[in-house]
């Protein structure tokens, strides 16, 4: 099942590995509305700068040309003469202006693309075009994900019923910061641009830029929201708030799944814990307490061993550079509380909290007791398999 | 073989574990001059705030009790008053003034002292001190250390030789802030207590502080200076500072010894790597760009699995929050140069890195070509047993 206006392919075109899809493209019949969130990394890969001016003039893209194995950032002249080649190719195979192909690689940085593999599978990918490849596109932007990370959701505007297509990939190297990994949306809403990027914004500040795995920044790190506007709906701008806020409410709702499909496959997780921070004097304070909880690799490692270590969550939070009095802190694990004041509770809630941990997901609830600043940062646990795959990944 | 003016020993008092040296005493037969270095972590242990408060005033102490196996930290109002005892009995066995005992502990944050183990152990704890129990006060203060860390040193300051002997323990929760981990210094230098408070702190923040395990700072870091005066030279003074230089120069390469010491032993540790960032528009800045590296998971598993993988290198530097420019970069691996203005310079130079990243101490070198600005910091690889080690801590 596809989204109305939108044709995908998937091909194995050989760039790192055999027989194994690595490209796709994703083609709107008629130029796609299209918001665009990128990499916050000053070390950003070449089809991040281009994509980044192309959106600025138009908000418009009919094509997005998406490899995995190689990044194509830190590639010099040759990387950025290589994507605009790729995309040169898919506007002519298209028929449609370079300008309005987007461009997205993921993979091992530094190393240059491989034009010819690519050069090759173009044609193949675009006479391989239908409208029921997505999970497949999905399926070729995977590198260390050991799941396909896809969404669909309907949502009623008006009398007209509007779909959204989403997919991420990414386990690795993540610790976003205004966008992550890779995310393609699809929908086909009828919407204008500015509204399209703010809700595209605001979705991503809270859930996307609210996970980490290893709180490593990609250099190639994108989400795209493309509306083909077929499903015809009444043309959603300014004036139409209530449409805007279901609307918007909708794409955070796919963009939330996505973000959290990539916490749970972080690479080597067993577990995907939310780390909410309640009590704080502002929202950014309860971030900046929870993001440090949420990337301390002694908290990360205790939670893969299942001990519910609270001195070390503690600790983190004094390092977080946020104020607070320790001796008014408290922790729970779900509803399990082991922190009043600062103090343990005792070993029998200790013996209750481990019950929890040893659950896939599971929340750290902190009450700083300073205000009513309140937020939420989404992690998984520190594994032995995380240093194993980190180890090897290159060979 | 000890330090002219100071007494130690060591006892196994059963904290935590039976058998195993776990409380150690220092005790200068004079009050001696003593500067101190302490967490910024303001979640911090009892002993810290009390130590904090008693060398306020004098920047005199006498004696230090440590122990491992507890931290008596987030412990209350408990903790506070366990500590403020085992001063006292301290005090009381030794009769010397309470204010003149400064107290360390390290281990699990959120138990309470086992009071009974330390009282009983104190008397025996005095009836032990002897000239050349350095090294057993060395042991006692291990926790996940897989090695005694102590140095020793002479000068001469005029034609009298001064004598230095310090010691360290940390592995985990090592990324220091202001001081780290407990050390303890003692010297027989005649010295003022600005003199050696000032010569602490500067050699601190270029050793300790610039080292890191794993990015989280525990809550009872310390180091301790105690100068007793025994070897007898000219006092140093603000007036003298050929004498202060040359006392200052040999107490920073004690610090660093130990500090790389600390990296060498590392949790799970296989390696010791510093960083160098040269070329920064300010020093500050090389230590921003340095730490953020220093502190990449994936950086440090790349290079536990001896893999040259600049692209991580790179990808840290640019989420660092110091602006460079990416096309301008150089990185070495010891005198290997394998990233020159941002490219990749081959394959042959990669094979080459390879072979340094086989070694058990190597430097990476980054210039990024914008100033003079140059700093380094310390680091460990991050490896399977760190995992191992940090899930299990506890049970």
């Amino acid at each position: 099942m596809g989204v109305k206006g939108f044709l995908t392919s998937a091909v194995a075109a050989g760039i790192k590995y055999q027989d194994r899809l690595d490209l796709g493209l994703i083609y709107s019949t008629n130029p796609a509305v299209t918001a665009g969130a990128f990499t916050t990394n000053q070390v950003k890969a070449a089809p991040v700068v281009i994509d980044m001016e192309r959106l600025k003039h138009e908000g418009r893209a009919q094509a997005v040309l998406v490899n995995s194995g190689c990044a194509n950032a830190c590639t010099g002249k040759q990387g950025m003469a290589d994507a605009l080649q790729s995309s040169s190719l898919v506007a002519k195979e298209l028929d449609i202006p370079e300008n309005m192909v987007q461009l997205s690689s993921t993979g091992v940085i530094g190393a240059q693309l491989n034009m010819e593999a690519i050069t090759a599978a173009i044609p193949k990918l675009v006479a391989g075009l239908g409208p029921d490849n997505f999970e497949a596109v999905a399926q070729a932007i995977m590198t260390t994900d050991t799941v396909k990370k896809t969404v669909r959701k309907t949502v009623m505007i008006g009398d007209t019923e509007v779909t959204l297509m989403g997919m991420a990939k990414g386990a690795g190297m993540i610790m976003p910061n205004m966008a992550t990994m890779l995310s393609f949306v699809l929908t086909d809403v009828q919407i204008g641009f500015p509204e399209l990027q703010k809700a595209l914004l605001a979705g991503v500040e809270r859930t996307f830029n609210r996970i980490t795995v290893d709180g490593d920044t990609s250099t190639n790190d994108m989400v795209l929201v493309m509306a083909s506007g077929e499903a015809k709906n009444d043309w959603i701008d300014e004036d139409s708030k209530a449409e805007l806020e279901l609307f918007q409410d909708t794409l955070e709702s796919v963009l939330k799944e996505l973000a959290l499909m990539i916490v749970a496959d972080g690479e080597g997780a067993s577990k995907c814990i939310t780390i909410r921070v309640c009590g704080a004097r502002e929202d950014d304070e309860a971030e900046q307490v929870a993001r440090t909880v949420a990337n301390s690799n002694l908290v990360k490692t205790a939670f893969f061993g299942e001990d519910a270590n609270w001195g070390r969550i503690i600790a983190a939070m004094g390092r977080s550079g946020v104020k607070f009095n320790p001796d008014r802190v408290d922790i729970a694990f779900n509803d399990v509380v082991i922190v009043r004041n600062g103090l343990a509770v005792g070993k029998e809630a200790e013996d209750e909290a481990s019950k929890v941990l040893k659950e896939r997901n599971f929340n750290v609830c902190i009450d700083l007791k300073e205000g009513n600043g309140c937020e939420e940062v989404y992690t998984c646990d520190f594994s032995i398999d995380y240093v194993k795959i980190n180890a090897d990944y290159r060979s």
